[in-house]
């Protein structure tokens, strides 16, 4: 069947879907000029959800998608717990571990200039550039500079997209790190539902660095591109009464097939994460929610619960459900920077941390094709730059991202509301920005 | 249309008609033979949503509102959040404020006469008679009893039902004594929206006292009876396509229409609290999530945020939507017994509390007809004894309580799930018990 390819197709899918996009970077998209710039979009003075009730053009509902049409995402990506059904990643009842601060004022005038730009830009310039919603730098252990914008407050919970895929490959990873699972055992050794899916053949390391050669499409412009099934499965929403396909995520991953040859070459496709949880929660008996509290999130002295939404049947979207508050993210970050220990702990194993930042395979990662990317690799759900200081990102659309930098001793978590979904449409400010920052408080005395 | 009276039916009634039934005691009901005991019933032991998946007779989906069926029910009230979208009620990022605790090993060997038995009861009897889930009692300032049942734990959330209008009812008031609203102007002074139905004649201290005269019926044998547009209008699924009627709290609460004069007798019905939701959101411009969290909640030291279920355009169900933590609950009671004061700071206008315990309209509340809250009182959306002390309380269906003994220095808080949604059920069991152990604590030197 043709479909006519609607740039704004982007726009309207659902969250199951769009969380998929991380960071495709295979081409350096710009923002289109008809978005407006992130001033005109602020959801707060646009006044989104303010009202009551609020005006019927400023609503955000759920089930007519129309929450992540732009602007309006704007807003939602703050408030998706107001929108679906969510599980909570609970910080346990102590008090928080308060974040030493030394703000700098010296940030916002640092120049840098876009890739593929012949001007410069400042870092003040590159958040509404990104249209970011907040931002927090740890330097050397402390908070030198956040700021937040639109409806995004310290106090709030932000979408991680696809950041949530390198916190649940760093669960993964940590229980590789113990022996819980070995990481050269078939998929099917963990969860046997999926013997008969391309996970079948695949081992949890080729899921882990996603080397997976599976039959899934992520081409929205494509009307019966798998992601749509994907995100039929995992809506919570009740399914029309002539629906037959999968109903929970559980069910769609058995249909994913095999397409080419398993470990030759990365291929980002969210379902690996949503395998890895599965296999997590069949190992430990919690899912990914239950024991992200467990691991890490009781122990990193947060200030707020984090929350993943969830499917009809309450299984947490590990491929880019998770919504936490930006200074815990921040937490996380900085106890990676740490080797995995923070607030007197070891949280993460110094090995699993270890790992990532030596990388995955740079060979199979260059067979993706990411021109902005070259040199990187991928491992254990995180993108390693394989550069000097062995820096390490976590990436989601719209511009979400963990970025730690342990030779510049840097952390920078960044939650965004970007117009375009891939990463490539903010990476050449991006890119360049953090380097620039990292660059600079590396001259530091 | 003739339609038989199935009993079941109360077991399977949306959220949002059952948190409507609070406290309706005019009769007393036994627990029907049938249901399975708290340990039978134990939604840990049953194993609901545990497993990846977890087994189909083992799953709690919202969209077929099996949720809310017994025994499945006893999960359900512990995990609103996963089933459906929610607003938080953030407690800010501070460090939680620790509760004193000075455990008491007497209290479970308590003993007691339920009304209408023959034999004695003990208190440790009682929680599993009354299906609790989580209880807590101060004492003078300090916690001396703490217990949790099935799936709830001191880290968890559980739906205060009917709770939630004493909760709102206190903020109404707050902004009465404050001189932000004017209790004797009328409800469409504020709304005007509602001034061609029944609240458009009634004040404001009429909606606070549940005094108006409306025509809604509360009795879920009837399928014609108004609670049930009432619930499919606050439901956050998707309406059907041949659905007609109002989509929202707000669209609902305009068509409500009057029967009989306002001001003369007390009439328990939800809607009440839901205009008082709207007004309070009118006069400050925040929704009651928002000022809850603002007043109250960021200001008690809590543990946890809390949250409310919302409807499809986010409007919080100021009817019965909260959900908290039960150690948190306490404190608010706790604040309440200190006439509003709580961690060094007035939280509540001191005559606020004196209003509540002075109680409201008697002989309005006489009419009701509730045998066994004979002489209480109904005041700012409380249930006041009239008793010695000025004993007042806040009661949702299935068990929750929050009960405030000022003269025993006492505060109970219950969270529970009896497989009868009437507090009718457990009242025989729950006031004898209440009023044993504000005696003995009493007696205390």
């Amino acid at each position: 069947m043709a479909h006519p390819v609607a740039a704004s197709r982007w726009l309207v899918m659902p969250i199951a879907a769009v969380s998929m996009f991380a960071a495709c970077s295979l081409a350096v998209a710009s923002t289109p000029a008809t978005f407006p710039d992130a001033n005109a979009s602020d959801p707060a003075t646009l006044g989104w959800m303010v009202g009551s009730p609020p005006p019927a053009d400023r609503t955000v509902r759920f089930e007519d998608v129309s929450y992540f049409q732009f602007p309006a995402m704007r807003w939602s990506v703050s408030n998706f717990r107001q929108l679906m059904p969510t599980i909570n990643v609970s910080r346990g009842l102590a008090a928080p571990v308060p974040l030493a601060s030394a703000l700098r004022k010296d940030i916002d005038t640092l120049t840098f200039t876009p890739l593929g730009a012949k001007t410069s830009m400042t870092w003040d310039q590159s958040l509404a550039a990104t249209y970011t919603d907040g931002i927090v730098v740890m330097h050397r252990g402390k908070v030198v500079y956040e700021r937040y914008f639109g409806v995004l407050k310290p106090e709030g919970q932000h979408a991680a997209m696809s950041v949530t895929k390198s916190v649940v490959g760093t669960l993964g990873a940590m229980l590789v790190a113990e022996g819980q699972i070995d990481a050269n055992r078939s998929v099917a050794d963990y969860v046997p539902e999926l013997a008969a899916s391309a996970f079948g053949s695949a081992t949890v390391r080729q899921v882990l660095d996603m080397t997976t050669a599976l039959r899934y499409s992520e081409d929205y412009a494509d009307p019966n591109a798998e992601v749509w099934a994907h995100a039929k499965a995992g809506s919570p929403l009740p399914k029309p009464k002539d629906y037959t396909g999968p109903r929970s995520y559980y069910e769609f991953l058995q249909t994913v097939q095999l397409q080419g040859e398993h470990g030759s070459a990365f291929a980002y496709k969210t379902v690996n994460t949503d395998v890895l949880g599965w296999v997590i929660a069949r190992v430990t008996g919690r899912n990914v929610a239950q024991l992200l509290s467990e691991r890490i999130w009781s122990r990193l002295g947060v200030e707020q619960d984090a929350y993943f939404t969830v499917d009809s049947i309450g299984t947490p979207f590990a491929g880019g459900g998770l919504n936490t508050g930006l200074r815990d993210l921040a937490r996380f970050g900085e106890m990676l920077r740490n080797d995995g220990r923070f607030n007197g702990q070891q949280i993460v194993p110094k090995a699993v941390v270890d790992d990532i930042r030596r990388g995955g395979d740079k060979q199979a990662f260059a067979k993706a094709g990411y021109d902005l990317l070259k040199g990187w690799s991928y491992r254990s759900m995180w993108w390693v730059t394989n550069k000097a200081g062995e820096a390490f990102m976590a990436r989601g659309v719209h511009g979400q991202r963990i970025y730690v930098n342990p030779a510049a001793q840097m952390v920078i978590v960044r939650y965004a509301s970007h117009p375009v979904a891939s990463n490539a449409a903010n990476d050449p400010v991006t890119l360049p920005a953090f380097d620039a920052l990292a660059q600079h408080l590396s001259r530091l005395p």
